[in-house]
């Protein structure tokens, strides 16, 4: 026997309003929320979904798919300089939803919660005969007219990345294909970090100010490095030459590119790294990597905007291939 | 054969951006949008979500389709005094998806947003192995200090509904019962009003700055107005007292209930109306009813909030009885 489940409004009652701290959420008792305004600053708004089997496996542990589902909104505002203010989320629960279950899920929004300093303002619960999926509406705010948009970039500007990349590409090649572990030779504690990194992005909001005091232009690196890059040189009209040996990859990603370096394809062009891509006007660099490391987010310089639409990525002197060189979560 | 589908960047390219008019939009080449504050005015924002099979009938046309999941948002913003600034969609297509198909949703947002002038700010295009969904963020602005929420009502204050109540709830069985056309001895054109009430819900924003200049309280009547008004007279701690006769109904809605008493219940417990639910200090009704005549909204004065925690509806001296009395979409 299942334990009885609580309708809507004892739902909402009973796990989503503890989540409801800002006053103008209005403990999720009314139609919408107030978002306050505030001087010298604008509204940044973005909105991202995922879907059991699209993007996260339905065995995931429910407050890691909670928490992936607000970290990568919050790594959009992140990439924008914004200072995240509160957020909505839509839950669509399937037929065999369980009260554990949801229990989990709120936990992992609580959690974020207090690591980011933000509150639930709304949403949304409804019953879907499909798999479960979460839409999540991030709010933030950042200084007004010093938001840095993808087009911001010019030729001699250098790029930037922040973490390691790779990571979340590799950790879900092996929640498809357990042998990897060994065809790449991992050790324990390197299978689990690629295995966290896919499961659970951090947001590197850390840097907000720094990218809104800085960059030129900015996104976050969320369908591989390769494809990201090539859409932040396209929206700028430029082109950019990366130094694959710059990249910042992690102890773990090395091992796998040491066993196959081919999986240097798979951490260069899979998606899910959350990490932000930033470009940096040369005479800020030293600035910009200061106000960084004083934010406790490490940045790599791994090359430069260039003249032309080109983004090639060098590799010991010659052009990396990459293959399709993007990842689609469509 | 069918034709080739669009990958996801193609199909932002050239379906959703046309749409993104507001220059904080981005033109939907970045990660977020920005909203501009405006001086006197807070942020109102809401969402909600409509799944195929739960909440819409998947052949349902998709311009409608789009519409209603657009204006159940706004109808939100309307109830909270809100002017709307722009929404973010995310869409979750299926794997039969077609390109006529999202042609017609595209149209449809597009015939909307001309209507009430706002823009698309962002989105999320996700694929999905379930049914179609549909999930929109609204944003808008109201005068900051006026927005009024449902716990603001008190004892001795009027209750007012805008438009016609019930036609969505009747439309919606008339799409799954044919023979009740006949059984509530409907007219052509009174069958199709009903349809087209529950396709198609028209968002009060014509009076959105009258109830932030008199409301005490308000909200948006989707769950029905029976179990709705017992939600705002809670959360204003009150009760109510309604007289049935003054229930604005359409000739549609009062020719079902001459012919079959019971479909007063429906329409009274049904959802979808989109109707607005609004308490008015009893000296402030005269003024009340000349703007909202000017603004070109109907409204009616159905009862008053009294002491208590009781919602009675009142029919020729007697209490109507409403069974469970409201509607859920979960």
């Amino acid at each position: 026997m299942s334990p009885r489940r609580p309708g809507e409004d004892e739902l909402i009652a009973r796990f989503f309003r503890p989540l409801a701290t800002a006053p103008g959420a209005a403990r999720l008792m009314d139609d919408a929320a107030t978002v306050p305004q505030i001087d010298g600053r604008e509204l940044v708004v973005t909105t991202d979904a995922i879907v059991a089997g699209v993007h996260f496996f339905p065995d995931d542990p429910p407050d890691a798919i909670a928490r992936k589902a607000l970290r990568v909104n919050l790594s959009d505002l992140a990439a924008k300089g914004a200072r995240p203010a509160g957020y909505l989320v839509t839950l669509a629960l399937p037929r065999d939803w369980t009260v554990d279950w949801l229990e989990g899920f709120v936990e992992g929004l609580g959690l974020d919660q207090e690591e980011y300093g933000i509150s639930l303002l709304g949403g949304d619960t409804v019953r879907t005969p499909g798999p479960l999926w979460v839409s999540v509406t991030a709010l933030g705010h950042a200084r007004e007219g010093h938001v840095p948009r993808r087009h911001g970039a010019a030729p001699g500007q250098r790029l930037y990345v922040t973490g390691t990349i790779g990571d979340a590409a590799l950790g879900l090649r092996l929640r498809q294909d357990e042998r990897l572990t060994i065809d790449w030779d991992l050790r324990r504690d390197e299978r689990e970090w690629l295995l966290d990194r896919y499961l659970l992005p951090e947001p590197r909001l850390a840097l907000a100010d720094v990218v809104s005091a800085y960059a030129t232009a900015a996104m976050d690196v969320s369908d591989g490095l390769a494809g990201d890059a090539r859409k932040l040189a396209a929206a700028s009209r430029a082109g950019a030459l990366i130094d694959a040996s710059q990249i910042p990859l992690s102890r773990a990603v090395r091992r796998a590119v040491n066993a196959d370096p081919d999986a240097l394809v798979s951490a260069l062009t899979g998606g899910d790294d959350y990490e932000l891509l930033v470009a940096i006007e040369p005479s800020d660099a030293e600035a910009f990597e200061a106000e960084a490391a004083a934010a406790g987010v490490a940045v790599a310089d791994i090359g430069a905007l260039v003249d032309g639409a080109e983004v090639v990525i060098e590799q010991a002197g010659r052009r990396l291939s990459l293959g399709a060189g993007s990842f689609s979560h469509f």
